[in-house]
């Protein structure tokens, strides 16, 4: 049995909260980047521009940038600019994703549309990129930084046209599902992993190694939150429960439901899915099937099964506490509520 | 007496015409390569891209790179690839500023959206970017073709944010919208020509020339822009007619209006940017209220002072086609019809 108590005074820190712990001087760096690297002089679009930048969010990918060089051996500043850039372009990404997901909330707050309409929040998402390619122009042309997070951003974009593309097509199957997911939210998240290593080193089986680890949880990261969606509560997502289905997006669990599930289940389910159909008797059905086909078990089966991939990747690094928070940090996606 | 027949074997060019003529081989190279940074190996990605990169427009900030280079004595390729980032940047701007608008049209074609929606659109604005920044990594990091490009780019998104956020402020003065325009469209046409002079010449004096040449066209364009929204029809424009005003967007010959106008009719003219103001009622008051003030000869006349001094600072290159070209430019800017 373990003892978890959370009080004020006395709580048992969680893996994460631990690694967050371990790294907190770089992550307060990573913050007066961001805050530097994203200032207008523009008072409005100052303030709109903060309002996402300090959303919170667990930062994991500037984490995994500084775990990476650290695992590499490095521990310079450059990390904390890189973290920065990464996390803008992720951010940059969500703020997207929000106007076309017409989200009202995001990370527990408004998110942009909600505030100051459309207008304000696709033009913010592409103050993030122009800021980033500031960033990005001020560094050296010989740093493999630069192509690796053109390629990068370029393949995120091209998963997210091809997921709009498909958004309809319910016979989509788990294996292009999978390629996508790869593109939207593995590219960054191994690009994390990959810019970080090569800070500290050129060694192309270690760079290769942070790389695949990166992948991997990349893709782990994005089946868990497919499955919170319909697992987790609005307060603790910060955003909407239930808004995948809401939207009739085909995601992992639904992939997984429909190729268990028998003929009239899979009809019903199509139905499900539709916009015209009542919401609540929506929510109810799939509950209900994800129960009968033992959904959830399943993908976090399939999750941990990346989680361990990645893990193993990391085999080729002396055991230092850079690389115990990565192995951990490869649970924690898996195991996370939020 | 000007004789322009426009027949199938005869006819007399416009300036415009003579300049594309001028650097025809110029302009292929550059749709080839715009083809070429913009392809996707994803097969709907590519049309998506496509349809929007193939999708016309006059070219005009190309063209500007080009003669800008010319003028400097240089005519290398490079000028072409610099001219397709600014036209991509520009392409992926409008895509955006289409999602924004609800535009159903754009240079006679559907939209994206209209085609795909929303999210496609805001994804292929998106992807252009991430192309851009490929083809920026690609380049020598002491070329200042880089900063000019981060600073423009952040430039024009403060400008459409504040115009966004101002969008609602009847009370907006001529020099606020002045300054906002410079930002939104005068910074990408002055960087088109500022990279085509860094091609050719390191002589502050030259490049700071084709700046302000580039600040002044690209102030006029916009003015004789906002004034063709309700001097044109919807198949000249290749958009529709009236959208400024059907949007309640303030732009140029409002805000003049709003100036000379006594107060009544201020009144009333607010009343008419409403959205929920009758269409047809609109813009019959608006029409009225521009020929009692001499609102088109008024906005004719601040754009072509635009242009005079675009031209005048072209004085100090010696007198060769390309200063011709640019200088004739100028005036095409505030003559045009589309």
């Amino acid at each position: 049995m373990t003892l978890t108590l959370k009080t004020k005074n006395y709580y048992i820190m969680s893996n994460f909260d631990q690694i967050v712990e371990l790294i907190a001087d770089d992550l307060s760096a990573i913050e007066a980047k961001l805050t530097e690297h994203t200032a207008s002089e523009y008072t409005f679009v100052d303030m709109a521009v903060q309002h996402v930048v300090e959303g919170g969010g667990k930062r994991l990918r500037p984490i995994l940038v500084v775990l990476s060089a650290k695992v590499c051996d490095y521990e310079g500043s450059d990390a904390h600019t890189l973290a920065a850039v990464v996390e803008l372009i992720h951010v940059a990404s969500l703020v997207h994703d929000d106007v076309l997901d017409e989200a009202a909330i995001r990370r527990g707050r408004e998110t942009l549309q909600t505030k100051w309409g459309n207008k304000v929040a696709v033009l913010v998402g592409d103050y993030l990129h122009a800021r980033v390619l500031s960033m990005l122009v001020a560094r050296r042309s010989d740093d493999p930084a630069m192509a690796i997070l053109a390629d990068t951003t370029q393949a995120m974009c091209e998963g997210e046209v091809i997921h709009a593309y498909k958004s309809g097509d319910f016979d989509i199957s788990e294996d292009e599902y999978l390629k996508i997911i790869s593109f939207k939210t593995g590219k960054l998240i191994a690009a994390s992993c990959t810019l970080g290593a090569h800070l500290g080193t050129t060694e192309a089986q270690q760079i290769e190694a942070l790389t695949v680890y990166g992948q991997q949880i990349g893709t782990a990261f994005q089946i868990v939150d497919d499955l919170l969606d319909f697992t987790e509560d609005s307060d603790k997502l910060g955003k909407d429960a239930f808004g995948d289905l809401r939207e009739g997006k085909l995601t992992f669990p639904i992939i997984y439901a429909r190729t268990v599930c028998n003929d009239s289940e899979k009809q019903m389910l199509e139905k499900m899915l539709h916009p015209d159909t009542d919401e609540t008797e929506a929510i109810a059905f799939v509950e209900s099937l994800f129960q009968s086909y033992g959904v959830e078990p399943h993908c976090l089966k399939v999750a941990q099964g990346y989680a361990d991939r990645a893990k193993a990747a990391l085999a080729i690094f002396p055991e230092t506490p850079a690389r115990t928070a990565l192995s951990e940090l490869a649970d924690y996606v898996v195991s996370r509520e939020s």
